[in-house]
């Protein structure tokens, strides 16, 4: 691969002009790689912001990326390998030894160093953890103790605490004297009583602008949310979300302060759950822009298998009505109409139960006011169509007969599509399962099979 | 409506109790408003938290939410107002004088408050407006010059800023002196040369912690973004999580400091702008739990119409294969098959297309790679079902014309899906048009042309 290639497969979103990684240095940035030339990596990826650096790796040939692991992989600064997406994380760790890494850990906020210490296998494992500081170490086998996505993983250890009977200089002086050891950043400090139970918390604009002789407890208000750990991460989202929370603290089984959650890890929990949605609905496992044509596959053949199944049942059915279309031909020429306006219908019904049931909107006390209204809308789009579609019918088959029967197939397919849109997602949601999941083929299952029967069914007996 | 009714309306999820409104006390409000009971209404709902309030407002029945406005619509706090969905918004402002509304302006940031006024007609918000403080006046009439969904549109008026040669005591004595004329909440200082450009930040923990005698110079970093009003809000949004940030400054033209966007914005940018491409995906316009069945059609029948118009367009290819659908009616078996497979495996691409194209991670840079991996993937998912979809015509009808008609077909829509499914997106995003928006019908009207007329075509030449 040439330079020019190399340049080639690199962004220059002009939208993205406006922050992010200039062009020309991402050039020499390969220039360098190919050149393996160590000292000018560092001197022009060390000064850039980790995200910008990641950003830099993702997006550059996968032979740049090595060289420059290879090279200067130990002078990253950690923030950069929590910044990677995990493919390629899981990739640039193996250029670094467990003794560097556990060192790297030590910078890193508990939720991040958890997320990199996850990505490896075992026996890394154990040999980064044992080369880990004792905090380093409880803190991130703590994060581990905690599912995937629930708020234990989101969590970090470090956060400011003071007691309710401290006023504001006390505070004050506390942190200014304690530095180092507390957190990077931070955004409220938590009031805590004597079992160390989080009673109040107060942002820090707030406290630095009071007077130093106020109390704590005159100047605190309830933490508009506790969180336990093993609460699920949507649920934790959802509250920042509607309280605009910058961060919230987190308490053990005893009730007792151990971490908080900010706002940055919020922010990408509601990306991802969006974007899972969003490929869930349309039968994607997963995806990135660094996939292969192989993982595509491998995230997309499921679905379309699922698919291959209700497709086939269809045709089999179709095939029970083959007499039917022998007759009347228009039949086969106008019944993927009323499956594929069924699908449609029953679609949109579907991604409007997805977001109001991933916004919270959607509950079991207005369930059934939102099904009504579902199945009312398709009842009137159903109306709409069936008299557009019957007269389709009459000017091109000049069969009233046939104008019958499709209007009355696309009004029971366009009712049912509302219905099965609303009433599949409730249910896999009653089911414990993902809504977003899988909903889609049955939906569009639903819809097919409602839309093909009714309407040959209905021919059959109508016309002949 | 009885108050049982009443009850039933309203939601219950458990995965809700650990934040959010409590049942029982719903129960009495909606007893308070039957009974028209204000102080009792007062009690209730005064000391609730405001998105609380709102939520409460949102959920209960309509005439419920009337008669709170009514009774002590003057009384909710201005929040209360910020937090509730556009539809009951301004249905609730007509039960506040104009005067009243104006006061309740000032305990706002500019962003919310801009938001309110937007919703008003242009007599009721002249009068607002007029009854508004100058401040509140120039600030808000500021934000509704810049266009819907910008940054002008998310920024707030108040922020904090030092000059260079300050020093961190001086900074803090001053913002203990200015108190109330302080944004309510803020996380990062802004440090301003002589021309009040904003040349750094500093997170308020870290000016906190700092000795007063360090000058802000020495504690400032550059801002990773400085914000131009125009900038589509999307962008904004991606430089906040890109960067983790808290609050990013905003300039005017000439580069002075105007303002400060802060996360919480962003928050509910995100989940708009993520909502916005699920529900577009699925053609439907905007959707609200709170719809009728007439915003609801409103919203979904014009691309359904735009779906029965390439219905037709599919139906009258599939008319002039009529001739061969009678002489094999395994034809019109089968041919639904080729249609939906193709069309699942579209919808699949551009899934995942909109959500890189979203995440800012398809750029012209690497879109060709893009483009070659999805048509690769529809290669090879094509070929899978291609043998599977073969060996069905053989086992079902017997024919291995039929087979290898099939086999091509599926071949060749899922190679095309894979093609159309990038690359009408990417055209869309390169007209400036929301690719989200009318791709998913084009893409299923291309796949379904393709499999109708292949699969058809195909077998005319070859059975035939």
């Amino acid at each position: 691969m040439t330079v020019m290639d190399d340049l080639q497969a690199l962004g220059s979103d002009p939208t993205h002009s406006e922050h992010g990684v200039d062009r020309s240095l991402t050039v020499k940035v390969i220039g360098a790689a190919g050149d393996h030339d160590g000292p000018l990596l560092r001197r022009l990826l060390l000064p850039m912001h980790p995200a910008d650096i990641a950003e830099l790796l993702q997006n550059a040939p996968k032979e740049t990326a090595r060289t420059i692991f290879n090279l200067i992989g130990e002078d990253l600064d950690a923030e950069v390998y929590a910044e990677l997406e995990d493919e390629l994380r899981e990739f640039a760790l193996e250029f670094i030894p467990a003794t560097k890494l556990a060192q790297k850990l030590e910078d890193l906020d508990t939720d991040d160093a958890a997320a990199i210490v996850a990505e490896l296998d075992d026996e890394d494992r154990a040999e980064v953890l044992a080369a880990a500081s004792n905090d380093v170490r409880v803190a991130v086998e703590g994060a581990l103790s905690f599912d995937e996505e629930t708020a234990g993983r989101l969590m970090q250890r470090e956060f400011v605490a003071a007691p309710l009977h401290w006023n504001v200089g006390q505070t004050i002086d506390f942190m200014r004297k304690t530095g180092e050891d507390l957190p990077d950043l931070f955004f409220d400090i938590y009031v805590v009583d004597p079992t160390m139970a989080p009673i109040g918390a107060i942002p820090v604009s707030k406290l630095m602008r009071a007077r130093r002789t106020i109390l704590l407890k005159d100047l605190m208000e309830a933490p508009e949310i506790i969180v336990d750990p093993e609460t699920d991460q949507e649920v934790v989202a959802h509250a920042f979300q509607k309280y605009h929370l910058i961060s919230a603290p987190v308490v053990d089984r005893a009730g007792r302060l151990t971490g908080m959650i900010t706002v940055d890890d919020i922010v990408r929990v509601i990306q991802e759950e969006n974007e899972e949605d969003l490929l869930a609905l349309a039968g994607v496992r997963d995806a990135s822009t660094a996939d292969s044509v192989w993982s595509s596959v491998k995230s997309r053949l499921p679905w379309l298998c699922v698919n291959l199944v209700t497709a086939l049942v269809a045709s089999f059915l179709i095939s029970t009505f083959q007499h039917s279309i022998e007759k009347i031909v228009a039949l086969a020429v106008m019944m993927p109409m009323v499956a594929s306006m069924g699908g449609n219908a029953g679609t949109q019904t579907l991604a409007v139960a997805v977001r109001a049931l991933a916004a919270r909107e959607l509950t079991p006390g207005n369930s059934a006011r939102i099904i009504a209204r579902e199945v009312g809308t398709g009842i009137v789009n159903g109306a709409v169509f069936a008299m557009l579609l019957s007269t389709v019918a009459i000017v091109w088959f000049k069969s009233v007969l046939l104008a019958v029967t499709i209007a009355l197939a696309i009004l029971l397919n366009l009712s049912i599509a509302g219905f099965a849109g609303i009433l599949i997602p409730l249910a896999l949601k009653h089911a414990g399962q993902d809504p977003a999941v899988s909903s889609g083929v049955l939906v569009t299952f639903v819809t097919d099979l409602v839309g093909f029967v009714a309407f040959l069914g209905l021919a059959t007996l109508i016309i002949l």
